[in-house]
């Protein structure tokens, strides 16, 4: 009852639930595209609500197939489940099409860019949300579930800040992508929401590094 | 190698990461429990040294116990297991029970009280760790290893901020417990240390709330 109510595509987001049932938070982090999307569409104009609605509730649902086997691209895949869901359930091919086009292109290292207006608004949508403290949240949440750390030391036990870390850690994710994100938005009311975010995340990143420096500090005082 | 060059104390230390072998993530944290504990002792006095980092080292010995068996409570099961372990390995009695009363008593909701200095420090030490950014990017951490959500949604489909909420989320955990931990010190320069990092983990939650609470307000307008 509350799935309708809070999207009015009824059918779409029970399948898109139903793919994503083993991950309360990523059905969550799916909402939040769709309403990010529909913002954007209302400032930007030009969109087709139905496609891009339905591509905002389906973005992610290739996603346990690229959880149980990392070569599977969640993107690809996704835009297929889509394009077969959609012809089974009666949508048209043009329609499916469409659909398929903004969840192939969603991706963020993506070569293959978004080129129709929904696919360009699904794109800064979930974008959005690895801004701010949303985003610094998500990664944080994403890091555990890969079992990464927060942090790495350098060979003197100094600690890294990220920016050219060999493995991978949330100062790593932070330094290579979430700090860079800003600027890459395709629409105009996108980029906007985007830079609102930006002080939250900055600011989180440098007081975690400068809590975990400053504790790293007291060893040197107190370790002998 | 690097273990002896963080601590000095490399059986202690060694016994640690045995104990927490599957969780590399606690031992950063046991770490810096360790620093935080050394810089108070310098700044308070009294202290025995060797105590209080034993102590430190071992404070979370029981805490795959606890995974194991959610009635286990870490703090009374960590403090026999040291109390063994230390026996075993050639400590004399007293020592092994002052290590064992700072680990019983360094449990955030325990009814029983830190009494010695070394106690009071470690329960200090170990409450920084849950101020500023760091507390926040470990009780994420925690609330993905328990399943837990970012936040609730209410009946109206309005987000929750934590404060009466009756099921766990991270909002409720940042009132319940984060929010309220600033007035908890035993100690002078503990106090001080979490005072400087609340202004980070109030910015976040902050954001955190705002920027979900604008994008389901998005919803209202572009759902149906």
């Amino acid at each position: 009852m509350k799935a309708a109510y809070r999207t009015g595509f009824v059918d779409v987001e029970a399948h898109m639930r139903e793919c994503m049932k083993d991950s309360a938070h990523d059905a969550e982090h799916v909402y939040r595209v769709l309403f990010y999307a529909l913002d954007i569409a209302r400032h930007e104009g030009g969109a087709d609500t139905e496609k891009l609605a339905t591509a905002c509730l389906l973005h992610d649902i290739g996603r346990q197939a690229q959880f149980a086997d990392p070569r599977v691209d969640h993107a690809v895949c996704g835009a297929l489940m889509a394009r077969e869901w959609l012809s089974e359930n009666g949508r048209d091919e043009k329609f499916a099409e469409a659909v398929a086009h903004c969840i192939e292109t969603h991706r963020f290292r993506s070569g293959n860019p978004p080129r129709s207006i929904e696919a360009k608004i699904l794109f800064d949508a979930d974008k959005i949300d690895v801004c701010g403290a949303v985003g610094i949240a998500r990664t944080l949440l994403y890091k555990t579930h890969v079992s990464e750390p927060l942090y790495l030391l350098g060979e003197d036990g100094e600690v890294l800040d990220g920016a050219k870390d060999a493995l991978p850690s949330f100062m790593q994710e932070y330094k290579f992508k979430l700090e860079n994100i800003y600027d890459r938005f395709y629409t105009k009311r996108g980029t906007e929401l985007a830079a609102k975010r930006r002080t939250a995340a900055k600011n989180f990143y440098d007081s975690l590094l400068a809590e975990i420096r400053e504790c790293c500090s007291f060893a040197k005082g107190g370790a002998n």
